[in-house]
C-alpha cells in the first residue's frame, strides 16, 4: 500500500531537497496536510514565484530583483573595494554588520579538487574582467576558514597579484562568546598573532 | 540588508515545517533555485493539490482519494477485525507487512496530558460509534511501545472492556537484527516472558 497519489507527489519533491530523507519529507507533507488551503495556495504561489520573478545581477553575481542589483546601482558605495564571497547568504551576513560599504563579488563556490569543483566552475571569469577594469583598489577574501577557503584563498591571490592590487582577508582569532577553554589551538595561534593593544 | 522578497517569502514559508529553522529554509530555497522552471512548477502543482484532491475516510479518518477509502470499502476485508493506530503512516506500515486483513481506526496522536493532548482531542467519538454497532469482535492496539502509547493503550482498554471485545497489542520483544549486547532491560524482559517455544 502507498499514500495516495496526492500525498507521495508531494513526499517525493521534498525529499530531492538537500538532507531530506522520505520520512522527514513524509513529516513535512502530514504537517501541510493540517494547514489550511490558502497556506498551502500561498505556499504554492511563493514556489511558482521563486524564479519567474528573480533574476541574477549580471555585476556582483547575487539574486536579485533588479540587474543590476541595488547594491551594485548604489553610487554611494565606495567603488574601490570589492568583497569576494562565496555566496549570497554570506553577502548577507557582511550587510548586515552595516560595517561594509563597497561591492561584493559572489563566487558561487568554492575550489574542491575532491568534489571536482575547479576555477572554472566558478565566477572568475568575470572577476578577471573587473580586475582588468583597474578601478579595484583593494580586494577583500572573506572566505570561509576552511581547507577549501584556504585553497581558493591561495588560488585567488594568485591571480589578482599581477594586477597590483592590495588583498586583504578577514581577520581570525576567537569569535564572540566563544569558550577559550574550548578553542583549538590553530585558532588561538591566530588570536594570539593579531592580538591587538589595548590602550 | 535581507534577501530578494521571493526568496525570503520562500525561506519563511519552508521555515514553517516542523524541525526546519531559518538557515535550512535557506538551504532550500536556494537549492530550489538551481532546478528548472518547470521543476518548481511541478512542485508548487504538487503543493498546491495537495488538499484538494485529498479527503479524509469518514470510517478509518484515513487521509484518502475517495470516502470511503479503499480499505473501508472492501469487502473481502476481516470487518470483524480492528487495529488501532495513530497516524497514516503507522498503518501504511501495517499495510506493507500483507499480514493484516482487518479494518483499521485513526487515532490521530496519542493521550499526553504533558502537551496538552486530551482523548477528546482523538477519535474516541467515531471509535465509541463502531464500538456501538456490535459488529467487532477482536481490537489490536497497535500503538508505540512509549509512555503516550502506554497511556492511550490503558485508557482504551478501559473504553472497550464494558463491550466485551477482544484487545490485544503489538508483541514485545528484540526487534529484528537488533543487538541483544544493546537492548535495554525493559525489551529484554518483555522478550523473555513472551518467548516461543522452537518446535
Amino acid at each position: 500500500m502507498h499514500y495516495p497519489s496526492y500525498i507521495q507527489n508531494l513526499i517525493n519533491h521534498f525529499s530531492r531537497l538537500p538532507t531530506v530523507g522520505p520520512k522527514t519529507a513524509e513529516r513535512y507533507v502530514f504537517y501541510l496536510l493540517k494547514q489550511s488551503s490558502q497556506e498551502l495556495e500561498k505556499f504554492s504561489q511563493s514556489l511558482k514565484n521563486l524564479k519567474t520573478n528573480i533574476t541574477v545581477c549580471q555585476k556582483c553575481l547575487a539574486f536579485s530583483e533588479k540587474n543590476p542589483c541595488h547594491i551594485c546601482s548604489d553610487p554611494k558605495r565606495e567603488q574601490k573595494l570589492l568583497c569576494i564571497i562565496s555566496n549570497l547568504q554570506d553577502m548577507i551576513n557582511i550587510e548586515n554588520t552595516g560595517k561594509y560599504q563597497g561591492l561584493y563579488h559572489i563566487l558561487g563556490g568554492y575550489i574542491d579538487p575532491i568534489e571536482g569543483i575547479n576555477p572554472e566552475d566558478l565566477s572568475i571569469k568575470s572577476l578577471n574582467a573587473k580586475l582588468k577594469e583597474k578601478k579595484i583598489k583593494e580586494i577583500i577574501l572573506a572566505l570561509n576558514p576552511t581547507l577549501e577557503g584556504e585553497t581558493t584563498s591561495k588560488y585567488l591571490l594568485k591571480l589578482i597579484k599581477p594586477h597590483n592590487i592590495k588583498v586583504t582577508r578577514l581577520a581570525r582569532g576567537l569569535p564572540t562568546g566563544s569558550d577559550l577553554e574550548y578553542a583549538d589551538a590553530l585558532t588561538i595561534s591566530n588570536a594570539l598573532e593579531n592580538r591587538n593593544e589595548l590602550k
